[in-house]
């Protein structure tokens, strides 16, 4: 874990709520017990050709898996239950455009780490619809109906 | 002009270094002696449609000039040489990767508000040449030879 002062965290606050995303996904796969894993991610963007700031936040936070995609950006991920809630409640006081999605974020890791009923799966379902009305809506999103059935739920 | 925190002008420095620019730009115009304006510019970047962090970084910093582009950016500008320096050196220490930049704008406004003759004009020229080096390549770039020319010296 690197050393993380306020001004470091602010620093990648700032960069966050300039170029960064947070998102909750479901992902189908095959050796999940409901074949789904939810996915809580972290991700900056950088242009690869000024992908430093990015070895710099992963340096900084101890964490994160950096690509370079195939458009000419590059992409800082953080993953993982317990990385995501971490980090999230350290920046959490700095970030000032998506503290809705951060909070959200948190709130979703909290809830899925405690208990995985039915109640919360539902719960999760509306933190992501939510979430996504939030973000940019570039990505191919999923419909709530969609969210719930891929999670074995009948809306 | 606003508060300035230590975290805020960290939260900003991150936010210029992930979606800022910083540039210097002579501009031909009528009114002025040599028919050239001598321009430096701190720029921030934001999709219009999540342009609250441009109020809010313009709001801090007590100046700026916020735009709306034809082709969905929003711009936040900030001109003059006695904000540009009082700016840049708030945010200096906090910058990280355009910190060469920071440093070469910094150094031209000085020079330029001490002196015009020759020397300076010519030692702005490296400058200019020397931050477009810096910066993305995505705009017009004046040759060295165009921009000794446009300030009226002689390569």
């Amino acid at each position: 874990m690197g050393s993380r002062s306020k001004t470091d965290l602010a620093y990648i606050a700032g960069f966050l709520d300039g170029d960064g995303s947070l998102m909750i996904q479901l992902k189908k796969r095959s050796d999940s017990k409901k074949g789904v894993r939810i996915m809580f991610t972290i991700c900056f963007y950088q242009d690869t050709r000024h992908e430093k700031p990015l070895h710099w936040i992963k340096s900084v936070l101890g964490i994160g898996y950096l690509s370079r995609r195939n458009d000419g950006m590059s992409e800082l991920r953080i993953n993982g239950y317990d990385q995501v809630e971490n980090i999230l409640t350290d920046l959490l006081p700095f970030i000032r455009f998506k503290k809705k999605q951060a909070e959200i974020l948190l709130d979703s890791v909290k809830l899925i780490k405690s208990n995985k009923d039915k109640k919360s799966l539902k719960k999760l379902v509306d933190n992501i619809v939510a979430i996504q009305q939030e973000n940019y809506a570039t990505r191919k999103k999923r419909s709530k109906s969609e969210l719930l059935s891929l999670l074995g739920l009948t809306p």
